[in-house]
Order: structure tokens, then C-alpha cells, then sequence
């Protein structure tokens, strides 16, 4: 696969974007965290979704220019109309508004509407806790799971997310989950390689279970814990939909629908350590709860939720693996879109 | 299985609890969760529980005059210490406490420290619906699974529960849920019949799955979704234990550990509906929801979480049944302590 330096994504990613008029500032915080995804290790999350983001801009359903309007700020808890633009400044400025307010209250709530795919959700527990604040943010998705026992998708795999810091240096904990067993990039896999798929991760158009990965794209995916997981799916839905006056209820389009809206909702609450206890007293309950998960347990390898994350992006620090399709996918786009610069 | 009168389950819980100088007030707090648990078909948290608490008190483990004392309280965050009382009276003044937060900033957040395990995190979800409140609940609790990955328990199966009011009358959702696949003591009732666990319930000593119930008994629990799962114990560990002073870590003991306190910790945070829409808005949205569960699904029983609880708490509006080994167990408290009464 070819090796790709970050820079050059980073260039890429910044010059197709304001092409498609998007400022400089706002490219360059999505640029940000579709290096960060490569980095981390979720490139699935990364540039190859330019193509579909500069295809909405250009037939109307992805709006570039958005700077958010506040559609309720009650000192502790606000509401942002991301007016259709990209998911990812939604929830960088939703983040942002939340630590301000968790400054002076506390915590800080900020619930998003009207908002798109936001690309990994640990890039932006990441951002809170890079200023020591813990979070808690909740996406919405397209419908792609049963409320259980059923057999029609309602809600999205959702990603959850939960940030911690954990210390200068130090790889945050970084919770960044779906609601499915399996990932539905999977299923399609197995699917073009003529593969079956393992019970259990997903269930045809009459809710029974199946190998078969072709019925399984046209039925549901399987929730973790089942009923479970299924419950999570739909309280992420009211909380990130419902509640912001996002879609829900399966109203949430997949990113790449032609022509219409998305409607995502995000919900992100931050929390400020200082109004539980002091920065030291967090510090040394950290390093105790860390020493308690990695001693005596039979392998040397266990890793907290973002640890592998954070290593990875140590070693992907100057270049990361693109597949040649994504290579010449953005090609193919930055020639269409007449950059004279190539992958 | 007899069938025993609510109004007599009451009375003996009340009865007996203000025998071992808990008050008249806190009393009937802890016997209306227990009525609940029973109503709503989670009788194994209900009143087999009883002699438990009364052995804890009897050894100074459990402290039956405590009116908690507030640790900080900062406007919208507080944290109470519950002085290893009980987790039920914790729990319920921490809501009320959120919900006259909420009323003010939108928001309350209450942590509770040097808790006991408070039953069911249902009735406190319930609780802050009944007045019309969203509630997001967190407990930690003993050591029940490893970290993914691990073999040693380091996480307890820690209730995350979510409460949101449906409307007068009818079942509020309320999601309460454990984050193992299965229950522990569905794994101590294979063990009691010779009967072999399906693969996926529990690990051995060793972190290697096992269908024997004894070995799974010595290892730890299979969490849901695999390392999804053992990060949300972790996650849940982090908020309920670590942050508001609690045990944490693998540091909470079971609730009949003899003669040593618990110190569990709980998470609760309340939001106020009006902070984000009219009641009208979301009643309208609530509903519509609740349809698009219930639409083009294969079967007509589809119910979301709460649903079948609220149903079963109006059957058993007057007896439920109860066991008669917890029946003997119970009347042989009573005698202990001397109290002119019998279930």
C-alpha cells in the first residue's frame, strides 16, 4: 500500500475543501481530524470520504460555508443549528462552548441539530481532553439496528464516546464505541469476497439470524449484549436527536444519500475535575485505577480504551497507509476539481 | 410459590428496618424500592435482600442513622458522602437533589461517595420521570469482570441506566442495564442444577471461555460486546467511583461482604425537558417515536425498555409472589428480632 505523508493529506484535504468554499479555518479543523483518524489507526474514518464530502457540497446537501447559529444558550446547556454543514465543526465548536461553560458551572452541555456524519467521534473526546476536561458525546446515525425483537432499523450504531484525561504525554482514555457487534464495513467485505459471515452479527429482512453477508446488508445489525445494545441505540437517538431537534426515530440519512439533508444530532457533555477534586488527587486515582487494570492479569498486552490509539499515532507521526483505490479515488477528484497537486 | 400482599411486604421491611433504628421517613424510601422491584419483576432485588442489610448493620458495616453530608455543592455539581448508608436512600436524595438543579440551570449532577448498592437503578430513573425529569444513572459495584483482554475481575457488572418520561400514565422509558451478558446469578443457578453454561456468558481464572459454571463462578464475566463492554464498566467505573471519591478500581466489595463497608459510588445527572423544548414538543416527538418503534416490525410485541416493567407493576398491583425459601428466610428474621409479625 502506498505510504502517504501527513502533510500532503493535510494539503490535500485543505485545498479541495476551500475550493468548495470552505474557509481556511474550517478546513484546517477537518483536515485535523481525518489526520488524526489515519493516524489513530481508523483511516476508514479518513480521507476517503473527500469524494462524497465535495459531492454533497455540489448537489446542495452538505452546506460549506456555515458558522452555526445558537438556537438556545442558557448558561449550562445549549443547542447549536449546524444549518446542514459538516459534522465535524459541529461537534469541534460544541466542544469548545461545552468546556467554557464547564469552566465556570462545572459541566457543560451542548446538544447539535441539522448536522452531518462527524467522522470519529475520538477526535473530539481527544479534543477535551487535551484541556484536562472529561466528556461524554452522543451521535446519531442512520438507521441501521432493530429496536430488539423487531426487524426493521430504526436507529444507528451510534457511536458513544467517553474522554478522560490521563496526564501530559499520556494517552487519554478514549471510549469511542458503536452499538453493533460488528461494523457493517465488515459485512460488505465478506460480501464482495464471497464470504459467510459469523451468527451473531447480523439478521436478514425477517429478523432471523444469518450467514449470508447479501441478506444481512438488506436486514439489521446485530447490538452488543442484544436487548442491550439495542436499548443504548435508542437512548443516544433521544438524547443526540430528540432532544437537539436533530432527525430521529430513523429519520437520520446516511452520509452518502444523494441530494438531502442528513439531519444528524450530536449531544456532548464536559466535565470539569476541579469541582470533584484537585488536578493531583485525579492525577494519582488515574495512575492507581491504570496500575490496577494492567497488574496481574495473564497477558502483558492489556491496553486501556485509546491507548493502542495514542501509539499508533506515535508511530504514524510522518506518513500513514493509503489503499491504491483511495489513492487514485482523490486523484481522480483533485484533477476534476483542477488542483494542480496529486496524492 | 406463595403469594404474598404488598401492604404485608411493606410492613415488614418498614417494620424491620426501624427495629435496626432506620427511620420512619428512610424506611418507607427503602421499602417503596423494594415494592417496586418486586412489582416490576426484578424480585431478586427486593426484600431476599433483607436479612443482608440487617447482618451489615448488626456488624457495623452498613449505618442506619445516616443523613449524608454534602461534600461540595457547587450550584450545579454536587458530591454527598452517604457514610456507608444505605445506597437507596444515596441514590434517591441524590436525584432529588439533580432534579432541583435541573429545575434552576437546566442540569444537576450529583455524585455519591461511601454508597452501598442502592437495588434497582430502575426506581431511581423512575423517580426523576415521575416528576418529569431525563435522568442518566451510574453505579460501580464488585469486581465482576476483567478488563478485555484479562482474566482478573477488576470492573463490577455496574448498572448505567437511562429515565425518559413518556407522558401521564404511561410506562416511562427507563433502560437499566448491567454490563455482562449474563447475569451472575443465572451462572450460581447452573452451578446449583449440574447444568452446563453456553459458551459466552463467563471466562474461567485463566480468561479462557467455559461452559462450566463453577470455573465461570472463579473467573469473571463475559461483558457485552466484548471489549465494548469491559470499557463501559471501565467508563462507568471512572464517573460513579473515581470521580466522586468512591471506591474504584476493583476496590467495592459485594453487598454481603461481612463487616467491611462497600464504598460504592454513584453518577447521577438529571436534565430539565424545558432547557431544550416545550413539553408539547416533546410529547409530540416522544409519541412519534414510540410508533416508529412499534410500525413494520415482524411482530406486534416490540415494547421498549420500561415497558413490560411498567405492565407487570400494574398486574401486581396488590401481591406478588415470592419464594419460600425467601418467605422462611424472612419469617425467621422476623422472629430473630422479635417482631410480632410474619409474611
Amino acid at each position: 500500500m502506498p505510504q502517504i505523508q501527513l502533510d500532503v493529506i493535510d494539503t490535500v484535504v485543505i485545498q479541495t475543501l476551500t475550493k468548495c468554499r470552505v474557509s481556511v479555518k474550517n478546513a484546517k479543523i477537518i483536515s485535523d481530524s481525518i489526520l488524526f483518524a489515519h493516524r489513530t489507526g481508523k483511516g476508514t474514518h479518513g480521507i476517503s470520504r473527500l469524494p462524497i464530502y465535495v459531492k454533497k457540497i455540489n448537489n446542495g446537501s452538505l452546506n460549506p460555508t456555515t458558522e452555526f447559529s445558537v438556537v438556545k444558550d442558557r448558561k449550562v446547556v445549549a443547542v447549536l443549528d449546524a444549518e446542514n454543514g459538516f459534522g465535524q465543526l459541529a461537534a469541534h465548536k460544541a466542544v469548545e462552548m461545552a468546556i467554557e461553560k464547564a469552566k465556570e458551572f462545572g459541566v457543560g452541555i451542548v446538544g447539535v441539530r441539522n448536522s452531518n456524519n462527524f467522522g470519529t467521534a475520538a477526535y473530539f473526546l481527544n479534543q477535551a481532553a487535551q484541556e484536562n476536561f472529561i466528556s461524554t458525546i452522543y451521535s446519531n446515525s442512520a438507521p441501521a439496528l432493530a429496536p430488539w425483537g423487531g426487524s426493521k432499523a430504526v436507529f444507528g450504531t451510534t457511536p458513544i464516546g467517553y474522554g478522560f484525561p490521563v496526564g501530559e504525554g499520556k494517552a487519554p482514555i478514549l471510549l469511542d464505541m458503536a452499538t453493533s457487534f460488528a461494523a457493517r464495513g465488515k459485512i460488505r467485505l465478506a460480501a464482495k469476497n464471497n464470504e459467510k459471515i459469523p451468527l451473531g452479527w447480523a439478521l436478514d429482512q425477517n429478523g432471523n439470524p444469518t450467514e449470508d453477508p447479501n441478506e444481512a446488508l438488506k436486514g439489521t445489525l446485530v447490538p452488543i449484549g442484544e436487548h442491550k445494545g439495542a436499548g443504548l441505540s435508542m437512548i443516544v437517538d433521544l438524547f443526540a436527536g430528540l432532544l437537539t431537534g436533530a432527525g430521529f426515530a430513523g429519520d437520520v440519512l446516511n452520509l452518502n444519500t444523494n441530494g438531502e439533508y442528513s439531519r444528524n444530532g450530536h449531544f456532548v457533555m464536559v466535565l470539569n475535575i476541579d469541582f470533584f477534586m484537585s488536578p493531583e488527587e485525579y492525577q494519582l486515582k488515574i495512575e492507581y485505577l491504570i496500575s490496577k487494570i494492567k497488574e496481574q492479569q495473564t497477558t502483558n498486552t492489556i491496553k486501556y480504551p485509546g491507548e493502542s490509539a495514542f501509539e499508533n499515532s506515535k508511530t504514524n507521526s510522518e506518513y500513514v497507509q493509503i489503499s491504491d483505490k483511495v489513492v487514485s479515488e482523490i486523484n481522480q477528484l483533485l484533477t476534476q476539481l483542477e488542483l494542480n497537486i496529486s496524492m
